[in-house]
Parts: C-alpha cells; structure tokens; sequence
C-alpha cells in the first residue's frame, strides 16, 4: 500500500505526468511484489521560483 | 503541538474545507487530551490529474 | 481518497494513537462525506530533540 | 531534478529496497527524460500501528 | 544533502521568498558544514484558508 | 506561522543539530519579518540506505 510523492519542477504537460505515473507505479509494483492498485502516486509541480539550489532559485540558474 | 496534512482531490468548496479542519482538529483534541490551539491543520488540493491510482491518473477512471 | 499524515510529539502509546487514527478517520469521512474505507491515516512520532520551537529544540524547553 | 519520496509498510529488507530505489529512479529518469543522476528518492519505512485504514491500524488488519 | 521544505501563509512576493531560500541555506550549510551547493529548499504557499489553527482557517482569523 | 521540515542523513549528533534548529529559525524569522517563536522546525534523519542518487543508495557510494 505504498504512497509514492513526487516534486517536480512545473512545466511538463499532461501527457508526460501521466507516463510518469504509470512508469512509476509499475516500478513500485514490481520491485516490491504487490498489485498496481495498490500503488498511489502524487504529483506536485513546484515552480522555479520556489525551487532553490545552492541558496538561488531554480528560475535565476543559467 | 501536532501537525496534521490533509491531501484531497480537488474541487471541494471552503464552506466543507472549513468543516474538515473543524472536525479534525476536535478529534486530534479529545484523543490526545490537548487544547485545540495546539493543532495545525493544512490542507493540500491535489487535481485528480496528479493523482494516479493504478497507474492511471484519477481523472482518467471512469 | 484523502490521505492524513499526523506528525506528534514521540512518546504516546499505540492505544492512543488507534484512538487518534480512528477518531480522525470518522471527522474526515463525515466532513467530505466519503466512505471510511477511503481514508488513510499515517502517524510520523518526532522526538522533542527534532521539534524546534522558536529555535530550541522542544526537549530544552521547561 | 525531482525529489520522489515513498512511503511504505514497515518489514522490506535492504535488498528490497535497493531494487525500488533503483527501478523507481530508471522509471523516473525515462519518463521525464533526464539523467538519473538528477533522482533523488527517499524511502520511510512507516510501521502498520502508524498505518490507518478505514479508521484502522493495518496492523489490526486481518 | 539535506532537503528542505518550507510552508507559509500564501501572500509573500518572489523578492522576499528569495531572500528566504538565500539566508536558509546558508544557515543549513554553516550548521551542518556541507558547502551550500548540497543544500535543497522547496517552498510551498498555504492559502490561509487552507491552514487551520485551533479549529478555524487562518483567514478567518481576526 | 511558517512550519520547516528538513531532511538529512542520518548519524548527525544533537548538538549539531540544535544548531541546525537555532540558525535555520533565526533566519527564517529575520527573513520574513517575523517573531522566531512562530517558527516550526522539524528534523527527519534518513537512514543512507533510504536515500537515493542516480539509483543507488547514498550507503553504497564511495
């Protein structure tokens, strides 16, 4: 019954979200030997501007 | 002093988030035997797009 | 399909937290009206060594 | 440079774990076309006491 | 290679959440002696209807 | 009222990080213009072999 959280940084379209999660789900599934329905997996987009790597937002980067 | 997160599908309106963080925050507080002000509650909407279940997105189940 | 995360102060005991899961897993059925079965509840206990409130760990303060 | 973190049961061995770690992060990269190197993935290991379920503790579960 | 997370109330502008992530993980880098390129902060904006405090949303709040 | 959550490995000594707690509040109050008593700061030792880079985990590198 795993609960599977993923941050990404905002700007990937639908379509790759919904590859993600399935991508994701199966790898769950099998590593850990347990039907994909009991695989949940949430998504957060996490604009640039919220995103800092060594102490600078992701959207200042180069 | 606990901490509670709620994540739900999108698309409930404020009057029922309202009653959810009342509801959860007296519960929290008759079953740890604390004041009510020490309880946080925050709520995320997650859209069912970001949400899969199954490996499919909830938006996508019928 | 919420999911609850609770994160408390470590040193309660199992019999409390069965009470907190389930009295919070009843507020959150009735407030959103879903049924019980679609509710998870995660409990997080953090020792007072980890909690820092107004910058002291919660395990210095008197 | 996503951040996927995965809650799961209490009781998986090392072995285990690394496969889900290594699976997830290969799913993680191709799904969003990045280098792995940008996947980190966290696990926590949640006991069943901590665990509800329709208002109860998995490990009440039969 | 510490992560960060961040919550707070919605309503901060970009110059002052920069000044944030900037003065964070310089104290995360300096207290934990890792040079700041290791160091990870995510931010996330609570609406203050999302956020309850003894029993009430915070926007509600006088 | 912002609530702080950070990750790290684990084998850190609690002096380190009572540090860790005292600067990281000091600088979120000064950065947000707000009094440190309303500063949360939690603590989350992960385990190296919980914690993934590139597929592996962080206990299997050199």
């Amino acid at each position: 019954m795993p609960i599977v959280r993923i941050e990404l940084w905002e700007g990937r379209d639908n379509e790759q979200k919904e590859l993600l999660i399935k991508e994701v789900s199966i790898s769950v599934s099998k590593a850990l030997k347990i039907p994909p329905e009991q695989v949940f997996v949430l998504l957060y987009d996490v604009p640039k501007s919220h995103w800092g790597i060594a102490g600078i937002p992701a959207s200042k980067k180069r």
